[in-house]
């Protein structure tokens, strides 16, 4: 069985990730980081693609501030072309994976495909024999929609922060081409809300295509 | 003092109002179609913009079906160029102004400003001036956008549909340029959440600038 796939991302109440030059914005807080953490501590793999990379350096850690003795998941950049940067933060500390479209002697770099893009079914495939049960994805936008596309997505947990960032060009949760027709609008269940910091955390189920 | 101004509208929960060639998506239920047509009957006018007239024609009316002996509040177009089809289904019953920036004799047809797009407070002013005390305005993102942007918006009034629609060129609930620096963005207040259908109602106040 390919690994539980989970979506958490934080939104302003007009649906952004960020300013539309991609800026990173501090959506929500303490309270919503702590649950973050904990999250992370809980899966066996988080994910994140080449352009949160190259725009916000993530650590992809468990910070023991907010978790005791945490695990450290194993980190995944969605990067078909190879533009992870040889100082990012990521590398710091624990293990990765690279998923790349590329050929590379380097184990820590994962063929998947011959596309233009990563092939993700084969990714999910990689991951489950590395025994990833559970998969986090964080981000950004582009990943989250291919993701949704592929019909991968069991959860969707989105922080809506109480905020207005506006812009047409701002980054949202699920970006990329995007539903063509009513029809192919993929359903959701609204499995709870939970008020944090001075927002709300929402999370919902990807209901199955029947 | 210029009319309170009341922004309601409905996103999926990755923040899209409509799919990415604008096609209209019914995103909340009847229990949420009547709270707007109560909502429309509290207000004495509600403001679209040409885009959400030329994409869904919509009446802007209350139905009797969920409000009793309705009042029909003010219609009004923002519509700068004034493109707003004769036929629209707007013009069938109730009274409307369209805000422009031509002149016409018309006194359907106000004039608010001599610039490119029609200028907010100009047209606050008009509607003061027309006993107006209460302003519901219903979209699209860029009409939303340039009221907060102009810091016109007292309460936002978000439906979250149980939902993912995608697509970085998809309309969402505040487009144009969008804020510009992290200083500049306009913080909310979550004064409520409420599950109405399968989604949920969150309604914040804006926080005055200081």
């Amino acid at each position: 069985m390919r690994p539980k796939v989970v979506v958490n991302v934080a939104m302003s109440a007009d649906g952004k990730i960020a300013l539309a030059d991609k800026t990173e914005v501090k959506i929500s807080g303490e309270e919503d980081f702590a649950r973050v953490h904990e999250l992370r501590n809980e899966v066996d793999a988080i994910l994140v693609g080449i352009g949160t990379v190259i725009a916000d350096d993530p650590k992809l850690t468990v910070k023991d501030r907010f978790v005791k003795d945490p695990k450290h998941p194993l980190k995944v950049v969605l990067d078909s072309k190879g533009k992870t940067p040889k100082n990012s933060r990521l590398f710091d500390e624990g293990k990765y994976l690279i998923a790349t479209t590329l050929d590379r002697s380097d184990p820590n770099w994962i063929k998947c495909g011959n596309g233009k893009s990563v092939d993700l079914n084969i990714l999910m495939k990689e991951l489950q024999e590395r025994g990833v049960k559970q998969l986090l994805v964080e981000g950004g936008g582009e990943v989250i929609y291919s993701f949704f596309e592929e019909g991968l997505v069991d959860e969707f947990y989105v922080y809506v922060g109480s905020m207005m960032i506006g812009g047409k060009n701002a980054p949202t949760p699920a970006d990329g081409e995007g539903t063509k027709s009513i029809d192919e609008i993929r359903g959701l269940q609204l499995i709870s809300y939970t008020p944090m910091d001075d927002g709300i955390l929402l999370k919902y189920r990807v209901k199955k295509i029947d």
